[in-house]
């Protein structure tokens, strides 16, 4: 009888190789194969060497493989003894499908893990020096996707205005619906709002304005489907550029460049 | 002149070591001066070998040192040339007064850097197998912090019943008041509900059940004040004691003793 593998399922934080946990690394040093989406890094992927890789995410806003046959692979190669890696950006469960995966492990008698990553939701705010809490401007924060727009649209039209910080993860194509139906709700027009584009990496990009600005499209035009918006007066706090002045710079289109850290 | 210093603050996670990121470990190894809070492993703690270290957190509710006081010493280390880490519980902008912390280092124009790391809000709950979002389930959280009684309130009042997860932090002293305030809005009785305390470690004691037995009070007596509250339909996905069922066994006052992973 066949030795029974293992899946991980790991989150490979915001982007920056630094941002891995000890565990993560552990174990893609062991993994067999490995399953990964869109926006890992290649250094990240070099840690599994003895690895198997596949890309299993979009290309072009088409998928690579079908969330059946994700799972349908990770349950095969571990039923032939596999130690198998599903990497994920950011958390496996903000977002990621990751539960939907561990079902599907779980009914199917795989032994699991999951290995949690630094979750763009806070990370992506903190490398523009955004903090998602702080004392008298922000009590809490709601994390939602950009992805289900009906679900955002009743999610965001419950908030009392100005109330927490709003974090919208793979929005920036319905940043300007978003900034309306906020304003719409009752939201000043001037609440500080920033997008971040590939979070603390060197590509990093950061536009700085106010919720009546995304609502005017500011920052529609070309924008990777990926970044994240945060809209709240924390976006205000003055961290940016804290560092080194020349750490930020004024980029194309309404974004600033900043260097990783 | 004397050789200016520098100041990390660094985000150590939700207690498990395996959860640290490379940089805050990097950070820990080059520290000649660590400030830390309650709660970090010390473990987590060897890592800074060459360093002094204070801890300035609370003891037995009351603050070993004021907030003023940490950036003072910050502020002072830094300018006599030291290499600060700042090491704080989950990460540093999720109620854990980093951005304070950084306006003042900012002010005092002590060049910094922030080092996210995993919060409990997500890491707490998927060490007891819930996933914060879900498909069909959960298209958002809400992270609040159970420290600041009115916001609190006034945050969750205004939440359609049932919309998003919510995750409190700090907030096991109030859990009963927490669960009536829902259920007075209109949250299901039945709505499923968890209660993780020492969450990623070997003492790991994970409570379930429903709105209405929070707002009875089952979990109020002993409970410690660090632990995380989930309130929703995700806290039911299933996929607790997945790995193995010995993995979960009967603990205490309702709660269940949880391995480490």
């Amino acid at each position: 009888m066949a030795v029974m593998g293992h899946v991980s399922l790991v989150g490979a934080g915001p982007g920056d190789p630094g941002l891995l946990t000890r565990t993560a690394i552990a174990r893609l040093r062991a993994a067999e194969l490995v399953l990964y989406d869109a926006l890992i890094d290649e250094r990240i992927l070099k840690y599994a060497r003895r690895a198997q890789r596949f890309y299993v995410g979009k290309r072009a806003g088409r998928h690579a493989m079908t969330q059946t046959g994700i799972q349908t692979l990770m349950i095969r190669a571990a039923r032939r003894g596999k130690r198998v890696v599903r990497l994920k950006g950011g958390d496996p469960f903000v977002f990621g499908r990751g539960g939907e995966e561990a079902l599907a492990l779980r009914q199917a008698g795989i032994p699991f893990d999951v290995v949690p990553g630094i979750s763009s939701a806070i990370a992506a705010p903190a490398s523009a020096g955004i903090p998602v809490t702080h004392r008298g401007l922000a009590s809490g924060f709601l994390v939602v996707s950009g992805h289900d727009e009906e679900a955002l649209g009743s999610t965001i039209a419950q908030l009392r205005p100005n109330g927490v910080t709003v974090v919208v993860l793979m929005g920036l194509a319905r940043s300007m619906a978003i900034a309306c139906r906020l304003i719409d709700r009752g939201w000043a027009r001037g609440t500080p709002a920033a997008v971040i584009v590939d979070a603390s990496t060197r590509q990093q990009q950061v536009w700085r304005g106010t919720l009546d600005q995304l609502a005017a499209g500011s920052i529609a035009a070309g924008a990777a489907a990926a970044g994240t918006i945060v809209i709240g007066d924390v976006v205000a706090v003055g961290l940016h550029g804290a560092r080194d002045a020349n750490d930020e710079r004024r980029g194309q289109a309404g974004f600033e460049s900043v260097k990783s850290h």
